[in-house]
């Protein structure tokens, strides 16, 4: 694991950052090389134990898998404490602070890996930050089970109350074939009067704007959210639950829907899980590319004017399939 | 005039920030001059790709544009989503949450323009902090626009569900005329006991607490709320929303009403729009300006002690009206 | 003014904090003094315009009349539209939101005399933090006419409001006289089952836990809250509302009960807001007194080891009205 | 061993932090030692005064103390305005921002001893940042007492209230006993239809993600919090009431859920207190010690390289049990 991890961000990330080290950080504040040449000198100066050794590779796979997973424990869990409480313990609003801190937390805990929890936001950091292409599906893998295990523990956590409240441990339904459906709790639904239409342009306006504000957010040309960057999150995720939450269930995010949804097939929701919606499943896994993909293209041709933007190349750095390695002189900031 | 302009700057503000620069920022926390001299350099070295030459001339309207079209985004969104679902997706709070929040996300991406997101705050800085007055048209244009396109896309996202709502698809309504009257999700409208002082005095206080808030909280020589602006904001506007947003709706903003209030006409919701509450539609727009540069008067009058403000110049300031040129040497900026 | 009035405190307050600089600034987190220095520039370079010459001797006095002027227009304000819209507009919640608010913003508006808010605050500063007591009056009457100045602008601004609440505009009434009552926008009154003695009691804890709070916050020596410290009283206010603020309305100051009284008093809510809760009106001016006093004694006797307070003095400081002078060599930290 | 501890420290802590009081410091944003410093520079210059002398031995246990103390006092007041007022003066959503709130100003208020407020986050401390075990009595009881003391102040503020509550001043009930139980204001009592298993999960999944987050919020070789850690903990709490707070009122604290339990059965409360939800009461005093190490160990194993944790060392630890001494050369931290 060469020195391509390596990100050096300096005070407040100003100045000279160089845009080979910015890429891969996302939402990341604090830059993972720093720690990753403390755990090589520790390494080199010790007999290595094996597992720190099995770690060193693994590391941003375990912590995109713990940050999502953090991430859905609390999403989940709102959602389980307010529905099966029948609202008693929870409104509508509980989940919004519910996913919106998870994400905050998620961020926090998944700094090493910079911090997407979305393979969305992953796929548009390659597309438009060089985040190497190579890492997308590590990340996306290490994010869905992240969700799935989490779903897991929410399930187990609330076995006895989905007992109660769907009328019996052998029961368990999905909104739109009954009334008191809890599968709810672990993925998203659409909301009966959507058309097929909607429902994506709905997941997409979301993702669209999930992945414009990030890249403001990040954006040190920009006022930058900096060390404030989860909280921000926290507002941003709150605001578009509690703004365009209604009508889909603003999943804007495979790992947290298709993860849980697969959870709860297992667990016995039946093939419900996959037809609820006219197969509505299919649109919270994909919308949230096509959205995140403009949102970041937006930002980017409009506000953005870092090199490794494509946007910021010469012919929207269209040119590499053309014409391969033309676009090196102009934004190679190597001395050399 | 070296040190009569020594607020003391703090240190992440340090560096090479002249005096030319930092008029613009109103709420911005990093200048925007840094990142044009980065874009300078690129500029410099490379051949400039066409799109990169026009934006640059463009950034700061771009940048009012989508920090306004984010701002009525999440507030017209949440409107959207409480009405619609009869309070059952969101209540009164969550309102004050998605204006909240939509203008601190909205500042956040709109630091290249200083964030001001409302034309009668740009007014105030024309006035008191000697922003350029040949850039409010810009500006207020870019704002206009940005809350147009968000009310569009508002539309758009809860087609479905304003037909579920009014009834069918070809029926609009404006609040007073109908009881599922659904206009009140683009634009406000008064409360039916208001008079129209009552009504005009409402938006002037609020817009009054509005400005006197932002110099406070950007005046370095108070306790200035640094990175820190963009949540002092949602608390702001929070604040106002929760406890000056019941008689008028808090519009406080031409940019936030009027557009979507023209976007809600052209979509058909009729005439009404502009009759409601006897021809309320002006109030909104107009009071603002006033109110605005009153709070920012009373700021600076009482407690700004900067030189850029005309309260602090030898009669306040009218003497350029009387002997053009007599405050150049008081206040000119330049060192020449 | 002289420099007593200095208050130079270097980054993150940490380091050389000398005591005599330290005394003057309860919440502030950015001195006054360099304002006041460049203030001083100003005038040294300048023929004076009047009106700054005025205003650099009541800079304090203005400062916290602003102060509590935000901090009360926030509080009554959501009062008043929580209680004039049968909670439609708000409920409990939103009045712990708006006068947490309200005090963020206030100590955010008044940081050039230190944020007190509160004549208690002030009073407590003096007697452990070597404020100068002959301040104590001229901040006791800016906070109180603060206080009756927002009071009277939400008065205006609810008008047509509170006709239509009270049945017609010459009718107001008190909690306790009427079903419909308007007054307790404007001050506390106490829950009917208290007694004085629980009703002196829950204003006596809060103002404690308030003062206790303020000292934790602002002791360079714990975890000082530094520039989240408006932050932190948000969350302090709203904490005291929703956990102490149910019995007597969590008054814990003077000027924002007191002040506003007199003004409903004056408006015409008649001798009642005066005899309400058998005279209740003189717990929530005094309590608070014996309240911050004690929450203050309790942090500096067990936490606090900064030379200027009474408690870290030999004797607890009271050989000074045995001694006087006594103490000049343990507690001068001049190098004179 | 000295860069192996390398984990870059940020500049605010650079200066002269010995990693022998960083082990001190959990959620500690400024360490202890230059307070300490501090007060052994007053006391070399100056007679030292008694009670600083006594003071001096026993700080960590005030600031555990006190902080607990403040986190109580706010918690069990929440839930006694809630549950007193009949849901008139807050409701759910209230209860999670009391204990977030009150968490957060508890760490504020116990920086001076790392702000433990709980004896199993002290326990995970001990096994996995060489906190000292002899300390762990101290901060035990300490917090224990604090609990105490906030629950009966809680007790006499609302008095009055309870016995309007359960009908008089003599009847004192328990939740599974009465309609109108009050016991649940200072304690926590399970939801019905958990079984002994659920009981314990609930508690357990509670307090590993609780440990799990606050070691990710403390790593510096991840994105800590730094100065936004208190913050960060209202969202922790506030998102752990939210999402997994209805089955067993999220304890997750021997402090916090034993002490005032104490309290209410010396209150009258009745033995009922130790036997509702068949003897539930050892479980939130058990349960965190197990969740609390398990989340710290997860964190530890998979996210943590730091040198101090058992699970970064070869055999995780374990050789010491059988070989003493062996790991010296590894993780001694003293120059000797």
């Amino acid at each position: 694991m060469p020195v391509v991890d390596g990100i050096n961000i300096p005070e407040d990330m100003k100045g000279s950052l160089k845009a080979s080290n910015k890429r891969d950080s996302v939402l990341g504040v604090r830059p993972a090389s720093e720690t990753t040449e403390a755990e090589h000198a520790t390494i080199e100066a010790h007999p290595k134990p094996l597992w720190t050794r099995i770690r060193a590779s693994c590391r941003e796979a375990f912590s995109e898998f713990f940050g999502t997973m953090i991430l859905v424990l609390f999403g989940n869990g709102v959602v389980a404490q307010v529905v099966l409480s029948n609202n008693q313990k929870g409104d509508y609003q509980s989940i919004s602070w519910g996913w919106g801190l998870g994400v905050m937390l998620g961020v926090y805990v998944s700094g090493i890996s910079g911090s997407h929890l979305n393979p969305a936001v992953t796929f548009a950091m390659c597309v438009f930050r060089k985040f190497p292409w190579r890492k997308w599906p590590v990340y996306a893998v290490s994010q869905i089970l992240g969700g799935i295990c989490a779903a897991a523990i929410v399930y187990g956590n609330y076995k006895s109350a989905i007992d109660a409240y769907e009328g019996g441990p052998d029961i368990r339904t999905v909104p739109g074939y009954s009334d008191t459906a809890s599968a709810g709790i672990f993925c998203t639904y659409p909301a009966e009067f959507m058309t097929r239409t909607g429902q994506f342009f709905s997941e997409f306006v979301a993702s669209s704007i999930l992945m414009f504000v990030i890249f403001a957010l990040t954006d040190s040309g920009n006022m930058a959210a900096g060390p404030l960057m989860p909280l921000a999150m926290f507002f941003t995720i709150f605001g578009i639950g509690a703004c365009f939450g209604w009508e889909t269930g603003y999943a804007i995010n495979l790992a947290r829907d298709f993860g849980p949804r697969l959870v709860s097939y297992m667990l016995g929701y039946g093939t419900e899980v996959w037809k609820a919606g006219n197969y509505y499943f299919w649109v919270p896994a994909v919308a949230p590319f096509f959205g995140c993909t403009f949102g970041g293209w937006l930002y980017d041709m409009f506000l953005y004017v870092g090199p490794e933007s494509p946007t910021n190349m010469p012919y929207l750095g269209l040119r590499r399939f053309v014409k391969p390695g033309a676009e090196k002189h102009h934004n190679d900031h190597s001395p050399v």
